[in-house]
């Protein structure tokens, strides 16, 4: 039998600050946790901006990698335990999908790049496209583990991820409105930025978890559980996710890297300052190779060089972002949004260009979602097998369903509102500006 | 009044995992934490190459710097509260040696680098005299803030750290040992890691701490408490300050930047891959600003470039680094170091540089010293005052008082005992190898 | 000046599973804590037949009492600190409430008895009664240490049980929508269960409340922890307080003080049987002298003489009680509530007299009350000082605010569904009434 | 197949503060718990009078009998995927030792009493005994649950509790110096009284150990983990169980029920004060139906109507003992115990009677014992299969290994050394006996 999906003699653990330990029982998980393509996620933040307002949420999308793993592999033991299946076909679990299922899980994320909300944007990169990528193409060392396991394993692999694989217990073990992805991301930052909200009873909600025919669905008993993930979910995204410093700081970097791009992509110049292994995305042509050397600290090594940098704009947006001098910002809504030309003229003309220094940013969730065509509802199952859509029995569930949260926002400097004591010379427009702020929201200023 | 002095209206908090919330009261204390100076520990991990052991450590130098300050808070509060002095020199505590203090607790680790520990020894820099060299260099924000308190405040801080400053109460409760930054250090690096043997009852220590003449001690009440932190540092340094896997690690990094040091030194070329921010380093002649752009990204980055470096040892190096290949290692001891010529012949003829793949590491630790002549023992004060210095009450710290425990060992390419199955040609290098390995030491083979 | 209201010189700290540490800095607070009457309390279970569901939950109302003595105590260190009150009636906090507010903390339930919820209905006793006479008579403990304060102290501090004393923040510690009471018995009783539902961050929370003129209010950025602390309090009456087996259990322990009633009231024997310290209960003729001997273990010492007693059914219920054997139940609603008489009919049919070993029960919360006439809503105060109604600004506060939760059950023996396989003589009787019941829920029968 | 011993088809979970969830698998095992003997255990505090102390150390022998099963379950879990036994004799583990594993573990303290410590030596009952008797009694209905597995399954399960049983890995598990009962109630009393000693990583030590021939060893690997399991044990021993004040509780307990004897054995009153469920102890002969009745509470509910007795001193001590009024006391040794008769004299002077208002109380544990002729030392093994007495690997365990620790106290009556100030009429008997007290010790006073 194939040695890499035999079972180790002991099994490996790891110990880890969520799940206390994390036990890997085949070689061939071994060896992919041990592959460039995975190792290299120990250098790029979960969370990106978000240690800028929680400084602990310094952890990596490789310990969130374990974690997804772990997880699923407590379901996949839990189902094998508990719901074994008999015959094909039964809806119960088959144990010959626990492999496929765990690489997935460890895999799910292998193409995520440095602050990737922001990169991808501005450089139509793709983390999505890219995990797949690093699966099916023969050059990567994951795909060359998955291999040792079969032909088509990088492919099957790959479909779970793609979700059209097609035993959909696996697919939405890890993406559904509650999967091992979800589950450990909240308890990690919940864990990390030590905001208490994120956390829920994983023991509960793993042990009422029950796979039939079409995925997963949950025993009644569990409701609650259930409910409470939600909340937690709905919590984390209102007060850790979509953190307003956070975001501006994502809005410093994306201008810092807009102004990088103006400023390299048809440079010459070799020096201390070129960046190099950003060149590529920079001009639109890269590779999966040059992809994979991005990581946080190429970023900031390049703005590390960039503070001394003869661009006034650079040199300014590059030590904004390291030195975390964040941006302001006020929320404002389709009521108030004609007031922001005239707040970026404002700007203007205190001396900051509104291109690099003003933003907005919309951020909005769905906490769940009931009906949406491509994502299945959470499911109940009652004592007599029927189901019932949570929203349908949960009052709380029922009032956050279907309905996004968040808020728009636009982003200017501090120096706008609170100036500078020694620099004065523009106090009109402070106070011209400050008129129109009250509460954290942009108002239509009262005539006098 | 100064204002950076004057208490803030309200409190600024800062959520953290570790004490859930710290808390600023000045604006000088803001004010530093935003200098460019301490920002700049965000990019740098507390623990080094220990995450490569224990996942989860990805915390960095910033965090603990919060905790030390939060901690060092709660100690003069406390002594604020409950023993303030009426009388100079009454042995109580001054309540105007407070912002010292917290000034010191933030800014005692300041000075740190990337890797530190390695990158010291081999290009002599030394944090502490850096620490030292960014407090009281007219050059620096930090320096800045700290005169906008007094123009002699920079170097009182400087003298806390530096341990001369007169009050010996503050001196104690950033450098002795059981002081802010160790406790704040073992709890943090516990709570990443995973690992529970590094917490102790923070909440009881404080309570029981009481400053007097000559430094700080410890209610008789609360010798338990102590006892107990004293074998939390114990474990946590067996367990995980000194993990062989880590160690294994540091000798790689080691290793990679004597190679690099040889390569770059004096190459004149100008391309991705040259170090600029190391040069000066290699070169043995940097100030202080080329120091303070070092951080754990910047040599990533460059290891990252390195990866595809002609040199094939400075190639190999980096992906053992990057890749997380650590090195074996087995412990010996005097009576079996006559065996390590021979071990590196063994090495030498399977095909690795021993200057390279090879190391010998130390790495002792004396949990509590009760008599060394330049740190103050643990003293306990009974109920009619008489002081009792920890180890004569307490047998388990007597157990380990003075006595240094930890391990030499000996590291090696995994190879050499766990020979790739495609690539047997040393055999027999491999065979001879093992026989002088057993239970993880190293041994005199049996002669047959 | 009064010694017992002088700060002690050392803080005594009660070591807590909840707060950690309770602090005690008034020898009064200390001296009621040593009364008969707050000693008493050790001996009355907080959660009564909760214990039975989750095994846990065995802490006392002694317990809880200290919990909120010690949120009370934090509430006014804070206000103390931050908002001292500067003018009379400014608003602001008044540092001679301290006393009155702490001592009402740790006295507001030292009028319980045992299992008061079903003790009270059955003999009309009233906790709350009784706890203003504990504090108002001059024959208690209580009232003899409340009284070295001053002559009317034990009236101030009953009136703020009373929500009659003229300052209002003090009655909102202690008694609104989110007081030091609430909070400490969801956390506390969120700890015993193991339940992780009922956490949320006290710390925070104690943060962002501030004192006005009318009570007390949380600023707006505190508003995610005030919704958190209503999810857990409505998670925890969902999932704790109205679990259909503890409630099953209050049933039977109702049923067997009533069959004890009936037996016991006109007795004139004497003998190992008598229940001596609850014949005045009975009579419906009790002093305060004789409720005080009332707890827990009492009641339960003479079930256990009853479980060898001649009357069968006090027998049974006695058993069943010490013995944990609840009854099943049913949801029914006002559809479905015409079948209860057919039910007791099949019941008293199987062998069980339907008055003791039937009943219906209601639990029904309303998790927040935005406009209940006098109880005060949570206000949120915006950096201009404008107040808004928590439940107009959280969608989720929304969603719950003003519905109340909850079910109707009926109660009846578990030997009616699933028969005991030797006495089988009764099938179609237990065949009939499980034709009744579907996924727990009472239904009409479909017709054959 | 018996049925019940068949797995259930869906586990029955309880909810757990400690090990969050215990599974039950087998329809025996909740039978167990659903008996009358075990379910008394609800009415017996695990701690005795150690919530004088620590208020929150209010849980049962109930709870920690659960947790002891759930951590004998978890190592058989354990054992069964990682160590079966393949051929018998292999030192393996057989899977067929399972439930009688689990029944011993529930039911090792099923025969506690009230109080046991002190009840025991005064009324020579034998709790060790009564559990024996408990599980082979044809009467009880723990044995008759036992039964329906096999005719000598109770005789089994009695001997793996009495170390008679012939697999001496399922004797360590349940009885050795680091079993599934001590592990638990270190663990669970560490969590309610909330002292944080007594945690250690639970999860750990279950992985490393291993089944052998004679029992259980524990990988080298894991020895960290072994010695913080023996340094917890330490300190909860020093900290907790050792505490003065709860041992002076257990005085008062003591003389209060040698008063309660001497007053009651031969009364012929029957009234409201007679300790019905006591007599047969106060006479010494008593059967197992009798000893069945007896609870915390039952003893409570006697010294409740004692606080109203005729006898001056039984009223006193029942008081002292509810109301929680501890004696005082000092450590002596044999330098010092020659005081003890003056000291008793001076208290004999002051109005209090030695017998009921002095004792002496020792204390000692062992914390490990590496040679005791009839407890196994704990033994780890290392990588080439060889054993390792735990104490010659670790200098920590060395230290505290055969070494007792604890005290010798003489308990009088607070009002010696703290004189009530309206009654100062023995001032001169309490500054003689305040001499002979020094920083909580007896000394022998300095001649004037």
């Amino acid at each position: 039998m194939n040695q890499t999906i035999t079972p180790l003699d002991h099994e490996k653990v790891f110990r880890d600050p969520v799940h206390n330990h994390i036990y890997i029982r085949y070689q061939v998980i071994l060896d992919l946790i041990n592959t460039t393509e995975v190792q290299r996620l120990r250098r790029i933040h979960q969370l990106g901006t978000t240690s800028f307002t929680f400084h602990g949420a310094e952890h990596s999308r490789f310990s969130h990698s374990l974690g997804v793993y772990e997880i699923a592999r407590r379901i996949s033991e839990n189902f094998n335990k508990n719901y074994p299946s008999k015959v094909p076909g039964d809806g119960l679990w088959d144990a010959n999908e626990e492999l496929v299922t765990l690489a997935a899980a460890l895999l799910h994320d292998v193409g995520h790049g440095a602050y990737s909300h922001t990169f991808e944007h501005l450089f139509n990169t793709n983390h999505e496209k890219i995990t797949q990528e690093i699966i099916t193409s023969p050059d990567t060392e994951v795909n060359k583990v998955l291999r040792t396991v079969s032909d088509d394993f990088p492919d099957k692999v790959a479909s779970v991820i793609n979700k059209t694989y097609p035993n959909k217990q696996v697919v939405a073990m890890i993406s559904s409105q509650i999967d091992a992805d979800r589950m450990d991301y909240l308890l990690r930052d919940a864990y990390n930025t030590g905001v208490k909200y994120g956390t829920f009873d994983l023991d509960r909600i793993l042990e009422v978890m029950r796979p039939y025919q079409d995925g997963i669905y949950f025993e009644m008993d569990g409701m609650h559980a259930v409910e409470d993930y939600l909340m937690s979910r709905f919590q984390m995204y209102q007060q850790v996710y979509f953190h307003p410093v956070s975001r501006s700081m994502e809005v410093i970097l994306n201008r810092l890297l807009l102004r990088a791009k103006e400023i390299f992509t048809n440079t010459t110049q070799v020096n201390a300052q070129t960046p190099f292994i950003l060149l590529p995305f920079f001009k639109g042509e890269f590779n999966l190779n040059e992809y994979l050397k991005l990581d946080d600290g190429v970023l900031e090594t390049y703005f590390n060089t960039w503070k001394s940098h003869p661009d006034k704009d650079l040199r300014e947006l590059a030590t904004r972002f390291l030195d975390r001098k964040p941006l302001k910002s006020v929320a404002y809504d389709e009521d108030t949004a004609y007031l922001l030309p005239k707040l970026k003229e404002l700007i203007s003309e205190a001396g900051f260009n509104p291109k690099y220094y003003t933003a907005t940013d919309t951020n909005f969730d769905l906490p769940y979602d009931a009906y949406r065509p491509n994502k299945k509802p959470i499911q109940l199952v009652q004592h007599d097998g029927s189901l019932q859509e949570l929203s349908t029995v949960s009052p709380i569930v029922n009032a956050i369903s279907n309905k996004s949260t968040g808020d728009q926002r636009f982003f200017f400097p501090k120096d706008v509102i609170i100036p500078d004591q020694n620099i004065n010379l523009f106090q009109s427009k402070f106070d011209e500006f400050n008129k129109y702020i009250k509460n954290g929201k942009l108002i239509t200023p009262k005539e006098k």
